[in-house]
């Protein structure tokens, strides 16, 4: 029985696999001096302006400690919030406490570090109708964690994993021999996934889009190519820039019309969000 | 019968928990498109300077997915390499390739990433005498991953989790009612463990190399105090600094004469390190 | 490492899952009675005509529970079989052949049943363009284990689970307020993946198609209906006829135009393929 | 600590398992379109006559999803309902109760399929005194859930696994070089388990009855030969008839005064019972 | 795919238990001073007279950790061994030989001396046609282990657990009101498992003969109560004497003509048999 | 979400793995006897005096298998008890209370059996100052139950693992050259673990001392030799005696003046402590 029925089975597993990896046999520190009768309340405090994500990770990962613990967020997921904001308020057996805030902490640092750098890629093309989309460069084991943050930071996911949808790389189109036979062999597996094809010609993006495939992926184009394969696509296809994209240029990226920007960064290299836990004595 | 004695079982168990998040029931494009007896070579190749760590992390990945693959490490683990250096050869079935090829480069791109970042810093304070650590701050479910890099990188390893060693905080002792009282306490506990506490103040840090603590975690004090707290100490105790170090001042915080340097930075914050796969045609 | 890389890992974890289930801590009869080093030799045979399905998945069973087992499949997966067709030829100890065979022939009998109703249903609409695929009406745990079975008879899989495509049915239309929200959220959602709608009437048909909805769900239709509703979309969209298909009637659903036609009966009710063990003294 | 004492922990397992595999990283169609705090209230309905079972493993499902989900059985276990009689009021939210449901009647069509295939064969020999028996072919990973719906229909269950009785086969006898020889080293074996023989012939029910075995399974014999059987043994061992057993013939073998009547069809052929979930708006 | 098709499935997974809860993190000590590419060989040796049982797991224990290690047993499973015999040879890579000698040794001490205890016993009741047998009070998770090692020391299983053969206590019967009540109703379960009855007094030994029950197991009885229960038993059921059995008395119990004398102590307070490695240098 | 935060998860996860095996597909005496709505109230009784240790994990069994038993502790951890003293009052649904009790009662009988001679051990040393220490000769797969039970029988527990502090035997010594050489290279890899050293000669605990090695392990010394080994090390390293300790011998040794004495026979040899569960009618 699920006692988190709103968040992914998934990432129920990543929290017990993590307190598992951080305790072992036992906290030695607190059991040997902490009185197992004390209890504690303490805030969970941002060090530093951002977007905040993952406080219901952080609830569950004490919970899962001890049903005890009483969890208060006291933001919204995917708010922007000041520097020494309370994010939450903590409060039960002192033990418990003690031994879940490292890792109740590495979740919502790591969240909310992806949600932080994931809004300001969004407000970047705020206007120009743009989406900002994650990839599958994630953190191994954190999949759906990783990509929870993304969408609390205002992006949207691409696929979860291979079995999602289908995209159609270089690598594959060589297995076939064209992009044609790579695009007709998917169709006739009927897998009743969207098809999404990487493109790097304005040659390819016409092969494409005489496939009928719904997605392009424009594989480190300049925004000139970019701008011309939105008027060769003419809305048939979604396209999607990917490929060096960073805060200073994705604004470019967006105004030359494409409908996606995928950005591998958001989940590889996002800072930590600085949080920590302050007792209230 | 682990196929992989040389790496940890932590380490296996990330490695089929990655995979399995990411393939799920399968890789829907290369099995609709690539025929099941298709070959395929290719080589890793570095796409920045750095120190590279993973190679067999990244062999194991493969060997996972399909024990046909041959994996030739072409780099030592911990070595610098260039920008276009090739890391690796590949041979083997390509459905299994390519539908590994993620997953073995996020391990790979994580772990350099961490071991780039690592080896800075300890390049840093070569000559200081001064010995980077890591912290608890990893990616939930990667501790020993992350840690594992870190040491190719140059670093040590401070304590795994909350069982091998006793570091007592501020919240321990206010628990206890005075720092002497926690250190008796995790004395009589007679665990095995050295002992480490968190000193803020001058006066922590004589009551904890009077009580004779193995270690003194200075928390966040300027390098001025570090010259201090290494006079008052006279070599007793190991004095780890910690809290806000940066590339920009951990030399100077070396200077100090500390023993360790603990940096969170290392695991929370590491870039990617660039990588990828070229087929070979 | 995954010693079967052609089969999915779920079907390494059925095979698992089986065997724990039926041996427990021992088979209490062979350990009894027959020798540790005796050898035995037999032959997997037919005792109906119809498709063969799974003789990948049956060796892997005899494979999982002792590798010098000698496996020969002599009949091709998907293959159409006669009575008394000898399908494999297994040798190695005596007690892992008897250990093994309910449980291999178990999944053979239960892919080779749903391979041969499969094929049934898919000759039956031979010629009309008409694809027969499953539904997600399958035996508990043995997703991916139908499925594959139903390829193997000649069908086509629909999505595996509730992850990899968007079906939106009555239920979900009715939170939305209008089939037109339904769509809109779902879009508005960017998963990536193809979006598929049910539809009781024409209005719905055409309500679906000027949404652009990549398929159409006809749900319990006449074949009257069908037709029309081939006529009305005019090629845009995917049909799809849904709800008391039999042998009977299925070519008159093809003759309609729809493009698909799914069937919970191939998971759900098909009778097993028998086949039995036969020792070669 | 098990939220379903009364389900066995196979059960509990058998349903993570049946979720797993269907819900994946998410219900992509129900996250998307229904709000997360809507609610929603409907019927389980049969879709046919028969005997209803696994009203108790199908709450467990909605439970395992969300343990506020409130599920109310309005059908005994084992009873006889009408086509469109109501088995079941569920309510909760809404998210959850779509989710869970394919899930839910795919182990309740299974299990009520099971038991009115059962039910059939129980009546068909009502008064004679035999019972009707399952056998191993159970649906790999289900042993435990079809074994309870052939209770719930009114039969009664043969071994469970490997473990649980020694059932001594031609194969064994011919490693052992005579039925005498196979039965007494099974005795030696001393497991405490009740052994039975397979007999071929009148010679063979004669020598195991001698050697004071509890059961002899009378393999594909007439009636006529059951007939004698039944005579020869007076009494002393049970005998269990196997083979080829349907509804038409199971009266005149029930007649012949055998004990029981093992059944395999029961588990590997049995048609889903048609069950729907209809929602209150 | 089970590299060790001889152990059951039970033990293999105790095995990888005990490593993963000995080892956790990493060997520390190993890991730093011995060389990754050293080897290593040694012998395991006896260091007590006794009965070996347990090489096959330990080798399983060594196998497990690296399958380059070459493990050579010396001496037969159930053998009397003298002190200082050599019981095995090892040879392989010295940090796999260090990290995984505690608990091959841990395995094999525990074995040994269980077995050397079972041979104790089952040599003094010699000649008497009385068998010893074990119980379910075993060490928790070594169910398989423990009574593998009392088969190898010349005594047999009792049931393995609770649901492969019915022991009706006590206290079942008070729930059904009388002995002969129990019984009707484990009858009329038909789980075709043996039955044995616990009795007090020789009025419940009567009447579970005419119950024709299996077994019957006398709880505390003298020798000569139990002279008299074989006397009333005539043969017709097996008598099982339990309770304070000691090297002392066993004789005197096995002489009074019982079937079976089950011992409890084998498992749950037999003493380390001692082993230890030496190194060859 | 853990039901018993004050139990460690490793604890957990051994009562699941007992129940599991002595459990498996049901308790078929139980079953097939007592109805399922009968209720039951009995007394957990010491058979013996001693020192109880275990009653939360017996009540974490009943809970494990049914969270509606009610179970009441009547005696302290670690509190000496006389035999027919009642340590539990246990009620609730009989069927549950019937299936739990063999599992409850090892754990409880195991853990008062190690708990009573590790007291008796303690109080033997009683004033001398020196510490009774258990080693990792523990039952495979109960580490953390095991250590419990010494605890609560006034020991201390040495390393849990092989992880959590470096002892550098012999066999270490030799891959390294020298206790010198071994000593650095451990202090090398800077895990910040405890350095214990084996020393068979007073040149070794010189050396060690030298190296301010925390431990020293004085092996299979005589008690001469160690009064020396004290005078040498004058209260720099902790000394732990080891080998061949018995009740007859402890408090010699304890005299001497070491800090530790490790004795393996606390968890490899210990009697069970008789309990019994009696049902009160």
């Amino acid at each position: 029985m699920n006692p988190f029925p709103d968040l992914p089975a998934d990432i129920l597993a990543a929290i017990q696999n993590a307190l598992r990896e951080d305790i072992g046999p036992g906290d030695a520190t607190t059991n040997s001096i902490v009185p197992p009768d004390a209890t504690m309340r303490g805030h969970i405090i941002a060090k530093q302006a951002g977007v905040v994500a993952g406080l219901d990770v952080a609830k569950a990962v004490y919970l899962e400690i001890d049903p005890r613990v009483e969890f208060t967020a006291l933001a919204e997921e995917g708010a922007r919030v000041e520097n020494r904001q309370i994010l939450a308020e903590v409060f039960g057996p002192a033990r418990s406490l003690l031994t879940a805030e490292r890792t109740a902490l590495n979740f919502l640092g790591r969240m909310s570090g992806i949600a932080t750098l994931t809004r300001q890629f969004a407000d970047s093309v705020a206007g120009t109708g743009a989406v900002i989309l994650d990839t599958r460069k994630t953190a191994p084991g954190l999949r759906v964690v990783d990509k929870l943050a993304v969408l609390r930071g205002g992006g949207q996911n691409h696929r979860i994993g291979l079995y999602d949808m289908i995209l159609i790389k270089d690598n594959h189109i060589d297995f076939a021999g064209s992009l044609a036979e790579a695009v007709t062999r998917a169709r006739a597996a009927a897998t009743g996934l969207e098809v999404e094809v990487e493109a790097r010609t304005l040659d390819d993006i016409r092969a494409a889009i005489e496939l009928g495939v719904e997605r392009i992926l424009l594989d480190n184009m300049t925004p000139e190519m970019m701008t011309e394969a939105v008027k060769i696509n003419a809305g048939r296809a979604r396209l999607e820039a990917s490929g060096n994209v960073t805060l200073d240029n994705v604004r470019k990226i967006a105004a030359t019309g494409v409908d996606y920007i995928s950005i591998g960064a958001l989940t590889h290299s996002a800072k930590v969000f600085d949080v920590s836990f302050d007792y209230i004595k």
